[in-house]
């Protein structure tokens, strides 16, 4: 029996690069918070505080914005071109993994034309890539998940919620109409790497498109029910995605009891008073993949939520 | 010389209030954070925990929903109908403050038309209502502070920072270009409080915009000047507005250093590659206002930000 | 009628700086968040840029890490000595507000002795001073207000809460036992700021201790009653202090109804069990000061929480 | 080639109960947050809205509350109690994960006298344990890990980083003394889960001071050696622990230069003035485990941080 060293990494986190293309008057820009991370033969530095192979995070943050100056591209191909630079840049680094989040501003529009060089944050929702590179020398592997989180979406009607066991806790009522709310995270593997078959922004942009007409659309019996339809959706018009996992978190809007001061709480007769809850609040995580599609459990390593 | 109680009030704060009017196939709603207080006589509270002068905060929160009901209208609307309410309920009510953030939601669109019931939040930025009614007599004030924050906002050219004075600690260089970016929080005040002169809604995305557009359209020689040009600008357009209020960090974004890798950072070759510093931030805090309205220092109080 | 400018301040925010005293073996440090603003005649940057008047942020921040070298003190001297240079720095600058916040760690113990070089953090509890200083010449004032805040606090009984009017929307049962909890943000104004007079960390350890103690003694038949005995408290056992102002949300504990699974929730045959809301929440402020002290309204200006 | 269902869970997240025992005059209680996550055949709900295998996450909710009634003990019990009720509970429910969260209070002294029913709390620091049942029948296993997070730590010397390679991005001077500061998240886990055999509140305190102390007393030239070196002293000193994941962000403090102003920066002097940086920051995760103990993926599904 031993005590030994398990497995490791290190990187530098949330680098926040902001690389602004001036080459005409009408400036575009990507806002960037980068997290690169390293696997390998880090042995000594854990046993001995031997640094010989500890590529400083210092010098990863410094790669990020130098490599940013050549120009971003989409957050997928700025995650594999880091990746891959850092995978094998060392004999003992047998492998990376970066994590792109991305920032979204929009032109503000001045007399009716967007401006050249003004721009406000379009809100809270990002948009996420994990790269991961494994290996340096030919078989070596990268896989990209994109992504999206903080994807907030509401339905005041469309939703039931019923038929379901009743054990000895259960207390609630089954409802034919509710309001359904989520915070959408998403995050999706493709198939490959290469951006000219992979057009990164186009299909990031069909894909939120369809996971909102879906989360729409969808006549919900079940949040688990929105969450497959928004992913079997995906699947089905994105033939260069393997696989999408989800987390929906369900955000409780109570229908509010008004009835001690002698008012209903219907359609009818004025508005419907729900109370948004904070906490507890349902959680639903799942995924729905290719089934002729290898698995590569590599490429959700690390990566927050479900797993 | 004695011990004595002096200014306090109380009240609920953050009552998640969602309210649907679902009278027609198209919902529409509004979502909503309210926070009410009272202002009065409740010493004996105090000093002896004598609560006969205690309207209960879960009865204030009670009040939220049940005035919800009847449907919310401007968040300004609800704040004053809910603030006149409180003040004067009861003789020893002698003032209630309302403060209503409002989120904001989209409708999404599917197969290219909004859906009827289906909606996405906009973002982080927030709308406020802030109402102050004094007195509960006929000679009883009410004011309205409309505002909104987290309006985040960013130039990438066509700003300066130079000409300032040189103490013994001063080390910055002036600059003829960098970026410049800010989180806005604004409230102004309306002279009045008729829905009918006050069209809220309308007078809120007037203002939004002006605010937009100058801060785009302002070649800005110090943030104090583009802080400056936008509340002239909402004064000028807008004469039921007697005063604005604003508050706008200086978020830095440093120009990175890259020629120790050989590198330039200019706008010629590439991109321009800047670091996003969270902290410290320049704090940029000013008030625009018509000289000839009278102050009313009250419709400001226990209001965060600039005082 | 004209649109002018009003009200305005400026300066850096949220300066990080740690300053180790290494004379000994045994070291010592504070941990610092310090926020600098300037009051005075900066007009010509308003209206047109002009950057004459504009001692800049970054000044200011060299400034505080500068000061910093000499030894920080308490956070009441540091900032007393930064708010004094600023005023009347230039002819221009009639004043300086400089907040502090002060983060606690302790001594690591080894074999059970503190150790000499490591620390852990206390908690999120912090310690926190804003000076204003007011003028530059023979007639200028300063004021200190110390404070506290993310003091948590609870009383798994001796609190009532009952007797409270009932209005159409009053549906809450008056209770003689409930639990009663809160987080208390306190700031207190001392009536000099001569260190020697008032040593102001035996002074902010003197008044965390009695509110603490006066918090737990209390029965408490109204959360604006422990408030006022709290408040009351530190005024009677130290006369340096002129006035203290308190908010308090009253994070609500609500007993969980455990019937409809034939469970009792009482004292007997079991543990009493609660639910831990987090919106809404009732907040309770109010102040306690002593009626033959000059009011001074420009020591509390821009500090957040209640005014 | 199909699209399927893949692996999914749902359950009630952030359930915050608070349990009092009242059965003597000095009170005791826990304050807990309580995540519950149910795995099986949930396919129906998924493909068509049936749910008919779908415990409700309210269900689950209310259990955590039915069961803290019978006294919840340490949050290692309550959740093994939890878990292998849910596990099992219906035919189809093949596993459960329950995580919970524990805070912290202290006795209010009075008069040098814990007291009996008024508390404060600790600190953001936050004890953990995550349960994972998997099975229903007789060969079920039972996983527990324990943890905390938000454990912040700090040495003013005694750290060292230097000897690391230096390739074209590397800037960073190595150094003989530097400040080192991190925040622990620890979780390990533990070769069984009879309460007997593991006295878990022991355990966790030893563990906690076991990385306290070693981090303490490392003179430290990474910081993977100090969390390998945390590790290790954990492993050596509980027998009962197979593995230990750390993750270990490395706060920088950055020496302030100050020669601008004439000022040195050194140990004599003065004080040494650093600069607390928020972002990036290194991130360094390992972890630490027996050779000979059978390892258990099962047991880290899910749970945030490094995996």
């Amino acid at each position: 029996m031993a005590i030994v060293l398990g497995p490791n990494q290190y990187g530098k986190a949330e680098v926040r690069v902001v690389a602004v293309d001036r080459s005409t008057p009408r400036h575009t820009f990507v806002d960037l918070n980068v997290s690169s991370s390293l696997r390998g033969d880090f042995t000594a530095a854990h046993t001995s505080g031997d640094n010989a192979h500890v590529l400083t995070t210092d010098a990863q943050k410094n790669t990020v914005f130098a490599f940013a100056r050549d120009g971003v591209g989409t957050p997928e191909e700025f995650g594999l071109r880091l990746a891959r630079h850092f995978a094998g840049s060392y004999d003992w680094i047998s492998g990376a993994r970066v994590a792109v989040e991305s920032y979204g501003w929009d032109r503000i529009t001045v007399a009716g034309r967007p401006h050249d060089h003004a721009f406000s944050r379009t809100g809270d929702e990002v948009r996420t890539a994990v790269v991961t590179v494994d290996g340096s020398g030919p078989g070596r592997t990268a896989h990209v998940l994109a992504g999206l989180t903080g994807l907030v979406v509401l339905k005041t009607t469309g939703s039931e919620f019923r038929g379901f066991p009743r054990d000895r806790y259960t207390t609630l009522a089954g409802t034919d109409d509710r309001v359904l709310a989520t915070a959408v995270t998403a995050r999706w593997r493709y198939t490959g790497t290469d951006a000219d078959e992979l057009p990164f922004d186009e299909l990031f942009t069909g894909v939120r498109t369809t996971l909102l007409e879906t989360f729409a659309s969808t006549h919900s019996l079940a949040l688990q029910q929105s969450l497959h339809a928004m992913g079997e959706a995906v699947l089905e018009r994105f033939p260069h995605i393997a696989e999408i996992r989800m987390s929906m978190p369900n955000k409780h809007h109570f229908l509010q009891d008004l009835s001690a001061y002698g008012l209903a709480n219907t359609p009818e007769g004025g508005a419907v008073v729900y109370h948004a809850d904070d906490r507890p609040y349902g959680l639903i995580e799942g995924s729905v993949l290719r089934d002729d599609v290898p698995s590569a459990e590599i490429a959700w390593q690390g990566t927050p939520g479900f797993c």
